[in-house]
């Protein structure tokens, strides 16, 4: 056995708290080359005869990827308290490996040499709000979504939908707008809507604040914004707003204060500055988002700064009951600011969410005292790569999968934030080559993954767009101009999501990802029911020929009974199209 | 070269900012496995004509162990901010590892792929107290240190050292002993003391704490401690208390009000019971350290708890300003309130240390928000196993070491709590079998290792003693009956550690681990100043000859001046032996 491929480490991934009594553990090793892993555990205190006292339990491979097998074990210690290691066993050698490193066999004599989850505290145990992994969402670009007021146009308002989207102009989507549609959101089957910004801002995208504290008035006012939010909640429907506090916008009159008083602002400390008078070429000598001189950075340390912010978190949700915060650029702001930002906004609403966005491996972030979850970027680029772009193979996609699904606990695999696209992407049907075969495997794969995943608006419908600004179009309300059959089946996709557990489960295996077919058949179950899905991304017929070992099989697509010919479901998959069996069992 | 052994993850021991402009980043790779690293980095935000700006940093290995070279590089990112990935070479193949795989060259065309570490916000830094690395500590455990006021002595008190220590005697020890002898710790060059307990409580060794915020009368009062502290800090001592936060003591009254009264007291939720009445038998039927029914484990969630054991913290720093808290049995308390503490106790003292008891792998409590530092069992262990008790040989020693110095960033390290023994464990010199010799090699590799030294009340004098409560002996101070040969060898070691700062620093390399032999050659180095340390842990004379290319070599023992023949020193080290070079860079 390949003993440098090891890697385990308490406290992050490899070792949570799953729940208030239950520890997760994973081990590393090496893809194909560990027969069996026994877990070694036991209570660090608890001794007989001079030796520890401990028990064994087998684990089991959850998932591999390109290097890797990855093994998992759930115990529930008596006291709480853990210390363990692994015997390692393939046809010609055994061993245990624990903190200490490598021994022949277990030694009992003392548990220093193992690893240690020293206790279960109930306060460390991450824990975020259990409505987020039944939610589905959807995203709002509140100017693009309708207008539902012309009266609070901005002046230039374009008519809807009467002009391509630009940088800069505008088609007065608002509140009212969101209202007037909640319909068309409880008929898709959405319980949650994310809204890009709505704080008074200068653009269309509003992510340049003005006013932490105010509505931007082309959308309403704060009793429209009351309202809305209590249509939502009416409607089975939680509301998260979106707040950039890495940054302000340039508008932001703190910041304009700085600019006209320079030193003598009284808001200097407010910022990261480098000198006065502020320059910006050749870059501007204050922080700023990327180099842009027009998003300078929010110095969060300061206590002015960070009181401000916190009472914006605090605000919101107090005033106006809202049920999650998405936090832009969130992984440039300091964490100790997260901590409080966490506690000031749980303390309101204990059940609020807390979105980071990061793009990148977010574990720091995740450890139950900062974010429930972040935007699942590397998900979104592994499907879209794989299903939309045909830019990486089956077995690649399967390969970064489960990298990113043992990339965090399960606790956290169960809330992070799926998404296809957003208003910073191409839309998705455009992205798949207005291949809405592809569309609908995406959705498949999506709608059948443990998380909570989010339907940018229009893409249920058919809308089109490249890269932004063309992906935040107006939506369209026509029913004729709407792509009907593509909304029925992403609604009845997120029906099945909702009335099946195992699609949101974190129990995922990939039975065949062949590179040769680019098909891709894998199963999810939960304690009573299992699934298998097949997705045929390729623009060839796909003969399949599914071993099972069940008589009552369910094409849960057409709702028909299924009867297995002996003990194989065959089918034939037209081009993009994809099957759903379940198993139940009895 | 083997992509299974690469490890990297940022923001631990792999990727730290090590101050508010520099960070470390470190690469794990097979041992003897890669030619040569280069550090790929830039900018997230910084392109030109479409390509990523990057530049090179070529990575040095600082370390090796069983299995692993550890690569490093310091970098200063011009704005804070840093993506970056690892170029790998072989003699037949070259590739870059990166957050998302593995890529024939470094692709430019976007920072995703690469690893992040967002922004380096200085509130996040890990920061000790600057102090603390510069320190030497003496630990002394009160009851058996020196009796200076014989009216404070508890019944049945027995004279000075007229018996050997047992787990319920008293010699009556107390603070104006210390007092009475704090010129003996001066002339040992000592800068700390950690004191055990010194809270009221029941036991002689004060762990079973029956009210946090009173002296142990048998010590002295407020009154006299105060003075300690001052006559500490008169002398250029710094002082650190010992708190008990995982458990209270079996006669705290909140613990005897939940005895007497049950399910009546209002004390019941400051603990973890499950039922009532409370039991002892098999197991007791509340939550203890242990299975010890006489120390319950406290609900430190519990908002009371919180505010009166943060209170402790506070009150000792701020009325009697002391420098620094040991917090026993850390790992078991929940991390929420370690946070808290360090914000209280650092309100009032940023400069205190605060030290954790865990004797495994502590990184989760190291980020910065918790402990400045853990006890460094995993020093002692290894130092122990090779030095006192031949259990390991000297490569076995090394790979340990260097096992365990980058489990942790550099910043951790320099300030560790580096121990040879302590009330818990077998006196040094018994532990070495009275072997003097080895006493000496122990200390010189304690004394020039990166980290915050602590001796052993006692030690210094050649104390001896079993496993608790043997190594809790009376100290010494009759002149005659002091080991004063010992005395002045560690007092020696003391102030070459203090007057060349490369035996503090970080960089150490392991130039010899001979097992045939059992010596060790290391240097340790600076920016001005490279030092070879050899130890002759063997019964046998030891001929070296090592490689030099100064003409100014010292003997830093003898303060002679040695002349390299044709580039090589020559000596001859007897059984235990040891050697200190210098060469100075001119």
């Amino acid at each position: 056995m390949l003993k440098e491929a090891l890697y385990h480490r308490p406290k992050n991934n490899y070792a949570y708290a799953y729940d208030k009594e239950t520890i997760h553990i994973r081990l590393r090793t090496k893809k194909n080359d560990v027969e069996s892993v026994d877990l070694i555990h036991g209570d660090p205190y608890q001794f007989k005869d001079g030796s520890w006292v401990t028990e064994r339990t087998a684990m089991t491979v959850t998932g591999s990827d390109e290097l890797f097998d990855y093994w998992f074990a759930s115990v529930k210690p008596s006291y709480r308290r853990l210390r363990y290691g692994f015997e390692m066993k393939d046809g010609h050698e055994t061993f245990v490996y624990a903190e200490k490193g490598f021994f022949e066999e277990a030694p009992l004599d003392d548990t220093a040499y193992y690893f240690c989850f020293p206790f279960i505290n109930p306060i460390d145990v991450f824990t975020p709000p259990a409505w987020v992994k039944e939610t589905v969402w959807y995203q709002i670009f509140p100017e693009r979504f309708a207008n539902g007021n012309r009266k609070l146009d901005p002046p230039g308002t374009l008519p809807w939908g009467s002009a391509e989207p630009e940088v800069d102009n505008f088609f007065g989507g608002d509140f009212q707008g969101v209202i007037n549609h909640i319909s068309h959101l409880v008929e898709l089957g959405i319980t949650g809507i994310y809204f890009t910004p709505i704080f008074k801002a200068h653009s269309n995208h509003k992510y340049d604040t003005i006013d932490y504290m105010e509505i931007d008035p082309q959308f309403g006012d704060k009793e429209l914004f009351k309202k809305l939010v209590e249509t939502c909640h009416q409607n089975g429907i939680k509301v998260m707003l979106d707040a950039v506090f890495n940054h302000s916008g340039y508008y932001f009159p703190q910041f304009q204060d700085v600019l006209e008083n320079g030193e003598k602002s009284k808001y200097k400390d407010w910022y990261h500055l480098d000198g006065f008078p502020l320059e910006t070429t050749p870059i501007p000598n204050y922080d700023t988002f990327g180099f842009v001189h027009t998003m300078p950075k929010l110095n969060t340390e300061h206590p002015e700064v960070k009181n401000y912010l916190l009472e914006v978190g605090r605000y919101w949700v107090r005033e106006f009951n809202i049920d999650g915060w998405r936090l832009d650029v969130a992984n440039e702001v300091d964490h100790q600011f997260w901590k409080e930002f966490r506690k000031a906004v749980k303390e309101i609403k204990p059940d609020a969410y807390i979105l980071g966005e990061i793009w990148h491996d977010s574990m720091p972030w995740l450890q139950g005292d900062q974010f429930d979850a972040v935007m699942n970027y590397p998900f979104t680029t592994a499907v879209v790569d794989y299903l939309a772009k045909d830019k990486i193979k089956v077995s690649e996609f399967t390969n970064v999968i489960s990298t990113v699904q043992h990339s965090y606990p399960n606790s956290v695999n169960e809330v992070s934030f799926n998404l296809l696209g957003s208003h910073d992407t191409p839309r998705i049907l455009t992205v798949c080559g207005d291949n809405k075969g592809k569309v609908i495997l995406l959705h498949v794969f999506q709608m059948s993954y443990t998380g909570t995943p989010c339907i940018y608006y229009g893409d249920e419908v058919g809308l089109t767009g490249g890269q932004d600004p063309g992906c935040r179009k107006c939506m369209v309300w026509e029913e004729e101009k709407q792509d009907r059959d593509l909304f029925k089946e992403i609604q009845k996709l997120i029906q099945l999501r909702k009335q099946h557990p195992a699609f949101r489960s974190n129990e995922i295996s990939f039975i065949e990802a062949n590179d040769e077919t680019n098909h891709l058949v894998y199963t999810k179950t939960d304690e009573n029911s299992k699934y298998i899905f097949v997705l045929n991304n390729s623009n060839k017929d796909l003969n399949i020929k599914l071993p099972v070992n069940s008589d009552t099989v369910l094409d849960l697509w057409s709702n028909e009974k299924v009867q297995p010919d002996q003990s194989l479901i065959k089918a034939t998959l037209p081009p993009y199209g994809f099957k759903i069996y379940s198993f139940k069992s009895k």
